[in-house]
C-alpha cells in the first residue's frame, strides 16, 4: 500500500521530530530509510542495553519499534499534529543477538485521529536478517494545547 | 494473591539475574520492593531517555514494566528455569512526567511453561503518584539447553 | 477509584445500547451489575459456543470482555457519545470450564477520546469462582456522523 | 515463507478439529482455504451477531481470528499436539459493514512450544475486500494429559 502524505515537506518534519528523541540517540538508534507511512530504524549491538543473557533487552527492542510506529503514523498527519502512543503489543520471536539491528514500521490504517502500524524486528548477523520480534502499534494525533501538555 | 516460591533463596536469585541485566543500569532502574511474585523498580527522571517533548519514553517505561514483569514472574519458578518475555502489551495512559517513576508488578497467574503478570506504572511527583502505563505480560520459564540459547 | 459519570441517566443509556446488541441476547450474556464506570455481565454455560475440547471458544470469552469493557467506558462518557473498540488484547488463563461465567470490567483511565479498561474473566464451578481470561481494551468516543457511519 | 508441515496429513487433522467447534457452526464460520502454516476462514452477515450500530461485534471477528491463527499453528503441529491460545490482540480499524467477512491467518513463527501467528480480517462488499481488523496470536502446543484437561 502507498500513501499519499498530507504534509509535503514530511520528510523534514519526521526527521527534526525524531533528533528530538534524546532516547534515540543515547541508544544509538538511527533512521536509515524514511518513506510516506514507512521507516525502516538501525541499531548496532550495544552492550549497555542487554538483558540477562547478553541480548538487547526486549523493551529496548520494543522501543525501536514503538518509535518506527510513531514516525511512519507521524510521516502521514498533517503538519501541524503531534504524534502520541495510545498502546502497543510486541511478540518476541528470537533472542536478539546481532550485530545490527533493523526495524521496519508501515502504516497498516492512517486515520484523522487514530493510526494503526505494523512493524518488525530483525537482527543482522553475517549479513543474515532474522525477524526477532513484530509490534503492532495504535498513534493518536492531537493538536493544539493537547499536543504541548503531552 | 499471595504466592509460595519453589525457590525459598528467590529473593538472592531474583537480584542476581536483575544485576546481570546492563539495560537496567544504564537506564537507571534499581529494585525497590522485592516479593514473591511481586516487584517494585524505580528509576529517576533521565533526559537522556526522553521523547521528543521531553517525557521518559514509551520504549524505556516499557522496558522498566518488562523487566518487571519478568522478575515478577521469575520469582515464583524453580531455580533452575531462566526467564523469557514471550510478549507484552501497553497501554500509555499519561504522560511520563515525573522526577521519579514507580513500575510494580505482579503474577496474575503463575505456570510450570507460561505465567502471567500485570504491571502499572506510576510517575512521582512532589509526592503524588501518578497511573502513567499499563502492562500485561506473558512470560515463559525455559530449561537446560534451550535457557543457553535464549 | 470510583468517577462521577457526565451522564447521571447512565444506566439506562447503557441498558438501551446493549439491548440492541444481538450478539450479546444469541450468546445469552446480560448484565449483572452496573455502575459508573464498573459492569459485570453473565453468561451460562453454551454448549453451541465452544471450542474442540468443549470449553466456552475464547473468542466468546472475547466477546463478553469487550463488551463489558465498551459499557464500562460508555457509561462514563457524554450521552451525545458513540463508544468504539480501537482494540483490545485477552490473555487465556485457564479453559472456560464452569456453569456460569462472569465478566468484570472497570475504568482505567477515562478520556475525552479515549478511555482504558481492564476486564477479567471468572469461571463459576460449584460456587467457587476462578480466573480463566484477562482483557485490556482502549475504547474511543466518537461524535455526530462518525458516531452514526461507525 | 512456507511450511514444511510435521504431519502430512495435517489437512484431515484440522479439518475435524475444526468440525469440534461448535462456535464455528452457530457463527456460520466455514474453512474456505487450508494450506500448511495458513488458512482462511469464511463468515457469512449475520445479523444474530451484531453490536449496537449493526455490525458484526468485534468480539466475533475476534472469534473467527482466533481460530484462524489458532487452525495455521496448528497445521504445522505433531499429530499428539493440542493447541491453546495464550494472548491474542486485535485491532478494529474499521466497522465490520459486509455481506461476507474473510480471516486470512498465517504463522509467523512456528515453534515446538510456542507459535505466534497474524490474521486480517476483510470485509467484502460488491466484491471489494476491505480490512476491518487485524490480530497477532500466540499460541501453544500442548501434549498428553495437559491436552485433555485443557
Amino acid at each position: 500500500m502507498s500513501f499519499v502524505p498530507k504534509d509535503p515537506d514530511f520528510d523534514a518534519r519526521v526527521r527534526a521530530s525524531f533528533a528530538r528523541q534524546t532516547a534515540m540517540t543515547s541508544l544509538g538508534i538511527e533512521i536509515a530509510e524514511l518513506g510516506a507511512g514507512a521507516i525502516v530504524l538501525r541499531m548496532g549491538y550495544a552492550p549497555a542495553y542487554t538483558q540477562q543473557h547478553g541480548f538487547i533487552h526486549a523493551g529496548i527492542i520494543a522501543t525501536a519499534l514503538d518509535s518506527a510506529c510513531g514516525y511512519a503514523a507521524f510521516s502521514l498527519m498533517p503538519d501541524d499534529a503531534a504524534v502520541l502512543t495510545v498502546e502497543f503489543k510486541t511478540n518476541l520471536i528470537a533472542p536478539a543477538a546481532g550485530d545490527v539491528f533493523l526495524f521496519r514500521a508501515r502504516v497498516v490504517k492512517p486515520g484523522r485521529t487514530i493510526s494503526v502500524c505494523d512493524a518488525k524486528a530483525f537482527a543482522v548477523q553475517a549479513g543474515r536478517e532474522k525477524l526477532i520480534a513484530t509490534m503492532t502499534g495504535t498513534l493518536m494525533a492531537v493538536f493544539g494545547r493537547e499536543a504541548i501538555t503531552h
